[in-house]
């Protein structure tokens, strides 16, 4: 799936509706990926965002020690994977032989893309003051791809239990803001 | 429109897919309510979510001195309504009399409960160390409002430029996780 350069400065329309994402992670000879649902944008210019990796996660001290990971945004074709990714640690399996997951080299972070997901989001990580608090990571997003297979490509938003609500109609309004 | 207690232990289900927010704040004799896309939860239990507010924002000053706020989840049937509100200022008039917004008193915040709205979060400020850099607040939410009036409200995702994604399909799968 042929991948274009996204601006960095539109970032927010990637992020700002909710989607789950999948993040992957990169540490010395350990990869790992998980779904993400506690992220927000949190800044337009450079791109920054917050996102929430729990310290029980195999995911946490990869992204602490690499200051760097991958942000995914899967289609609903793909939420049976996510979920499954979402159920299964890194500390038992490889996730992306297991399912499994097509990956590709990112350009400015070690942490792979995800081949199937609609975009890509190389970030690094900026601010760490409320990881020991909150688990909370700041990212700077440096690097954006897009995989423009679809003219409408439909992400999926986690309600809870399993439960994902799919992108529907879009409508658009006269709003003054970004 | 009735409302009914809902769980605390169950916010996620309710914020976790993004959905745009209305955020109304009261200090004093003055009271204000500003559109909200950027917010995450945090943590289950207690919930605690956080958001950004920016310096630019008339509710910025309102949150920050009285340290309480309610979250109100619109549907689409006010989609309208909710970009009036995000387009107009706090400074310039009063947005309850303007559009105008339907409000009634919480129960543990001084802060008015968007009526119209599917559901409402009275919340406190608990932290605000990353205020002054990312403009961000940490909530905890203490009592939670909802409508119940339809089976299965539909909330918007704001994609941008007044571009909004409504809920679509529902799916269920097999997660472990909450």
């Amino acid at each position: 799936m042929p991948k274009k350069n996204f601006p960095l400065s539109k970032v927010n329309q990637l992020l700002e509706h909710g989607p789950v994402l999948m993040l992957s992670t990169s540490f010395k000879e350990e990869t790992n990926v998980m779904a993400l649902s506690w992220h927000m944008m949190i800044g337009f210019t450079p791109p920054i965002l917050a996102c929430v990796v729990k310290k029980q996660r195999h995911s946490f001290n990869l992204l602490k020690k690499s200051k760097e990971c991958v942000l995914s945004i899967p289609t609903v074709e793909l939420a049976k994977k996510v979920v499954e990714v979402g159920n299964t640690s890194g500390s038992k399996v490889n996730k992306f032989e297991e399912f499994p997951l097509l990956e590709e080299p990112a350009s400015k972070v070690k942490a792979p893309l995800l081949t199937e997901c609609y975009a890509n989001l190389e970030c690094k990580v900026i601010d760490m003051k409320m990881v020991e608090k909150y688990n909370m990571f700041i990212l700077e997003v440096v690097k954006v791809w897009i995989r423009p297979t679809k003219k409408a490509p439909r992400t999926i938003h986690h309600c809870g239990n399993g439960v994902f609500v799919v992108d529907g109609d879009v409508i658009k309004l006269t709003s003054k803001k970004k």
